[in-house]
């Protein structure tokens, strides 16, 4: 499909043009090809720092010519293989492009180079009394979560990515570059090219420059913990939450391991039992308020009391273990590896698939916690396996695979925030049959030799 | 580009196949084109009615076949001439698929056939404590809000129809039914082709099914008006209202000019100075505070007070004048038609966008109201002319340009909500420049014959 030799063309072109910019060292090359999917690590042939928006058109426009394939780099922090190399070529890194261009403060909103980070984000706005609220855990760049369409704990009050990009400057395949919208908040003008790119994973273009949205920070925040007697009886509660219209920032279940894990790791002493840990943002009063419905719907499914607090310290805390997580469950088997998954289904079928796929952990006997952003339906599972042990990493694909099945099954979708990558590529076309069809041929048309990010949301041609 | 014959044959093999559901008739033909813009009517060789996405299907495999184009039709109520029939063709009457095909009360959604309209969807929602919150205003089609992005008075609180629609169905262009999603509250699951289906105004495919999220009606409801000594003071009160966060539901500004229409339409007795008009939802205490709030912050523009109520016959009179705004406009002009336009701008610019607009109709010498959805930085403006008056009509155009071009050259856009239809072609490619190209190539590689919707979005070839 790729021919080495054209590979090697461009690699040569590329140092020519770039000279240091561009390394071939191994060391580079395996840091540019990360996965936590059961795919290994495919490292591409070159990796070239880019430095601006007309590095990286120059970038392109030589893959192009010589039928290179590209890939998009930001920190490295997605799950589903999406900066793995796996046809070779060239991974173009993205982290020196990490200015924030202009802060808007009266209309909220922030230009961005896609290798600012989300932390380095907050921190620039941090005088401002503003900040960007997507939060996947990660400190990812911010032009890697618009590829992946990423969320995460804070997307049940303020959305995802999708909801949070103004418009985007993105390098198309041709070498082109194009800007998807302005700043105003809403428009009507023609398809949505955003949209279209957010959640792409770099198979139509390079997002060279982000306008997001920014959130006043709020008043007060004010957060809590609850255990329930069941997974069942802790979605209930979620359920009752969101229906009665409590503007809850984060809601996150962890199942009785997770909760274990986060004892040991982060030297807590909650109780092992599911758990929702929770976020109020709003006014003091409103947080209060917040606080105490909460409090009495939580208490119709539970005999255990909502604990909250709005004690900085003690917040950040909980949320730091809570962030710390996937350390927690590595630290349930040392030395093992983690399989990361995830799959979200309408809130009413939640307790049925967690409990579900709980009792299918149990049954395939695996080690694997569960942690959800259950406002939204999404929830994590962690299979753990040590490293060579072939039937252990068997039983996880077959594991992952009923997973997918079973949310899809529920009117869900195979993967809630992770994205696609190389990792769910069969589920996708299982979840929505023709509509892939039509991705398929926006592809082909937006980048005729398969050079962005090939390998990857398509089975290869 | 089309050739009478063939549409000749399309029609005449949809009358073998569709009966007296395959309408020649003027009256008919005449009721299903309709535009504000300043091109007249032009009507389809046939309108059919379709009753399921198989009769739909079925139309466009015909069409497609024949080369006919075809134009999706709701309710008319669209701005900018996209029920018109550019080409002729065939109309598609999508009213008779009015099911509301289930309601998920526990996960807020409801999967609803296009042709149900938003008073429809709320009407059988009522007893349920739910409703949506989309309102532009007419009592449009949800397959013809989602087809153009439609928004209106609460979108500041609730998004636009893109943030207010989970998954769609559609019959592309060759006949095939897609899917674009599940009821999962997010994905991360491939392109987002339910984001590029809606605001792509019938030129990609046929809305046969939406998935929409519905919204708990708040326990508390209220409103409020505020007067101002100037547009500029009512702009930065509403940046204040925004930037401190105050979840504010609706967010009007009326120019004296408008506020003196609706007094006259709507018998009220509003002062006739630049006015807010405002809606907040909540918990009882909840409301209360923004009101508070917003008065303090009201306080610092304009001496006047701000004047609020959760009194539901007052609310309802004023949102009832808020609606007859277009109605009431006429009025000012007895026997003229108004030509409808928006604009949309980064809030920040609001100010000096709507005063540069009011001096440009002055010195123009134009009868035109402005009303906004200020809260989004976005306003209409509906200059009026007698028809046959072509100076007028020939002003209005040249004034409408301008208008385009101010609001693109502050950062904003040609059309906050009203889409580009036939009117603003011009602009949407003034706006977005080679990002129109990238549209281009999506549509011709899903519709290369050109048959759905033809001479919309994009000048005829």
């Amino acid at each position: 499909m790729f021919d080495q030799k054209s590979i090697s063309t461009a690699v040569g072109i590329l140092k020519q043009r770039f000279g240091e910019r561009v390394s071939t060292s191994e060391s580079v090359r395996q840091h540019h090809s990360h996965t936590t999917t059961q795919i290994g690590s495919q490292w591409p042939d070159a990796v070239v720092f880019a430095e601006d928006k007309t590095d990286v058109a120059e970038v392109v426009a030589i893959c192009a010519e010589h039928h290179c394939p590209i890939v998009p780099f930001g920190v490295g922090s997605s799950l589903e293989g999406h900066v793995n190399a796996a046809h070779g070529g060239v991974s173009i890194d993205m982290n020196a492009m990490n200015k924030v261009l202009a802060v808007h403060e009266e209309d909220l909103d922030a230009v961005v180079q896609p290798g600012v980070t989300r932390e380095g984000l907050n921190e620039h706005l941090r005088d401002k009394g503003l900040f960007f609220p997507i939060d996947p855990g990660a400190n990812a760049s911010l032009g890697g979560m618009a590829a992946t369409r990423a969320s995460g704990t804070n997307a049940v009050r303020y959305g995802t990515m999708k909801d949070n990009i103004l418009a985007l400057e993105a390098v198309m395949a041709d070498g082109s570059i194009i800007r998807t919208g302005g700043r105003a908040k809403k428009s009507s003008a023609g398809y949505d090219l955003t949209r279209l790119m957010i959640g792409s994973e770099g198979t139509l273009g390079i997002i060279t420059e982000l306008t997001v949205k920014l959130q006043g920070i709020p008043e007060s925040i004010g957060g809590g913990i609850c255990s329930f007697p069941s997974v069942e009886a802790a979605c209930k509660a979620v359920i009752a939450t969101i229906q009665y219209g409590i503007p809850v920032a984060r809601i996150e279940l962890l199942d009785p391991l997770q909760v274990r894990a986060c004892n040991q790791y982060s030297n807590l002493s909650l109780p092992e039992d599911p758990l929702l840990l929770l976020e109020f943002h709003g006014t003091e009063n409103g947080v209060k308020e917040q606080s105490t419905l909460f409090g009495e719907i939580a208490a119709e499914f539970t005999p255990h009391q909502f604990q909250w607090t709005t004690n900085p310290e003690e917040r950040t805390k909980l949320w730091k273990a809570r962030h710390d997580a996937f350390w927690a469950c590595l630290g349930l088997m040392p030395g093992a590896e983690g399989i990361s998954t995830d799959v979200c289904v309408p809130i009413s079928r939640l307790a049925e698939c967690v409990e579900e796929t709980r009792r299918d952990i149990e049954e395939t006997g695996l080690v694997a916690p569960i942690i959800g952003h259950v406002g939204d339906g999404n929830f994590h599972v962690l299979p753990l396996a040590m490293p060579g042990d072939d039937a252990t990493y068997k039983a996880i694909a077959e594991f992952a695979s009923r997973l997918s099945e079973r949310a899809i099954a529920m009117g869900g979708t195979c993967t809630g925030e992770h994205g696609i990558g190389q990792g769910k590529i069969k589920y996708l076309k299982q979840e929505l049959g023709g509509a892939v069809d039509v991705m398929q041929a926006i592809k082909t048309t937006l980048d005729p030799r398969n050079i962005m990010n090939p390998g990857k949301l398509f089975r290869d041609q």
